[in-house]
């Protein structure tokens, strides 16, 4: 039976303050920080742990879901557009975890039937929870944010990721020439929180599917535009080049790319 | 007569503080934006308020002194090299003021013919004031600074900004893909606040005298290495390409450049 969208809200956020409290708990005691598929790819004591309570949390409450973290090691997509699927992100930007103590997130995106229904992403180091859904809207803390800015491409900041835009497969030079400027963050996650704030107008990035789903159901709840940056549907199987924008950047973006 | 250290950063730090507090009064009833130089080299009505405020301040105490501030029409660079001077950035990274209401910072470099003498940059939006000087050594607020960080440019992150990034003058994007990753702030006091945290290795850029003046003393003061991208000592009579980063990391910046 598919649950209602409140009580899932309820059960992820409170997880997810959980999690943020435990980090802040042991910043100052990270170990084991190993690599994976490459250098810069860190997966940390803290990864693991935090992995380790949001999927306990999620089994013993909804023991028939499905859960796709980044630090599992088999993912099994053949299932994800069947019944109620959490995407998990323990530590979103661990390089910058690492590196920082600053700037990365915790992350859950819950989906049903392969339909986007709520999620949180934490800004641990700001103590701040974006949360919502498609009925619910989208919260920092207890304040609800407004619905997506509608601004021109030359008027607002681009978020990217920074080998990705080196390699300016999708015009991202050009773009980003012809926006106000670029940021560079580190935090999939983080970048999300930019738009759904206004911060930024857009953000394009190479991602993986836990990097993308909670800030997809957030920044469709508010009314932003998120697809392929060839303008095909978000693949949750399978690394995506996304862009997300708002409607008026999105369209100026598709013009320079269609150029 | 030369002031003494200690006196100048009591004054240059009481004078931050309150246009600190000025700012986030006014942050909500931002007018007057407008274009300088380029489209995105804007000036705010907080900008023309805190650079009246700091340049009284100053004048008042200070009257012999020379004062270069970004937003003063006249910038007479001749006597920069004698007595005192003060470098004043009153809103650093005002396209992220105007666009995100944070991510900017208030600056103050003071110099006694010609040498660093002490400096004061504000992270406004975080009310963290990094202050310092030769002599002092430097603080976050009451919280006294390591000195340098030295590790190897492949273990940290490297600030740039993107515009001086994509051109590539200085063999950027090689130093970038042997870093651990390169992050864009869109503020250089920010910039140099991450290098003397230790949360960067380096920034790389192109700046003005007033973006580079007060973070120039406090990396100083903190044993970091500070020189135009081809070696020369920073010029703060005109633009400088500068890089600053941990002693280590500086002797493997210059080693790919020299490559």
């Amino acid at each position: 039976m598919k649950p209602t969208e409140k009580d899932v809200l309820n059960d992820i956020t409170t997880w997810i303050l959980s999690a943020n409290k435990y980090v802040h708990e042991h910043l100052n005691s990270i170990n084991d920080i190993r690599s994976k598929s490459g250098e810069y790819d860190l997966v940390t004591s803290i990864d693991d742990a935090v992995e380790q309570m949001l999927d306990k949390n999620i089994s013993d409450k909804y023991p028939e879901s499905l859960i796709i973290g980044e630090e599992k090691k088999e993912k099994d997509y053949s299932q994800i557009n069947n019944g109620l699927v959490f995407f998990v992100d323990p530590i979103d930007g661990t390089l910058n975890l690492v590196k920082k103590h600053d700037c990365f997130a915790i992350m859950i995106g819950v989906y049903y039937d392969g339909e986007p229904l709520c999620a949180g992403i934490m800004d641990v180091m700001n103590n701040e929870l974006y949360w919502g859904g498609m009925e619910t809207g989208v919260y920092c803390n207890d304040t609800k944010l407004n619905p997506a800015v509608d601004l021109p491409l030359r008027e607002g900041l681009v978020g990217v990721s920074w080998r990705q835009f080196l390699k300016n497969a999708f015009e991202e030079i050009r773009i980003a020439k012809n926006s106000a400027g670029i940021r560079v963050m580190g935090s999939a996650g983080l970048e999300f929180v930019e738009v759904i704030t206004g911060k930024h107008i857009a953000y394009l990035a190479s991602l993986n599917p836990w990097d993308i789903a909670a800030g997809n159901v957030l920044v469709q709840a508010l009314g932003y535009r998120i697809s392929s940056v060839n303008g095909n549907s978000i693949n949750l199987a399978k690394v995506n080049h996304i862009m997300v924008a708002n409607p008026q950047t999105y369209r100026d973006i598709r013009k320079i790319q269609a150029y």
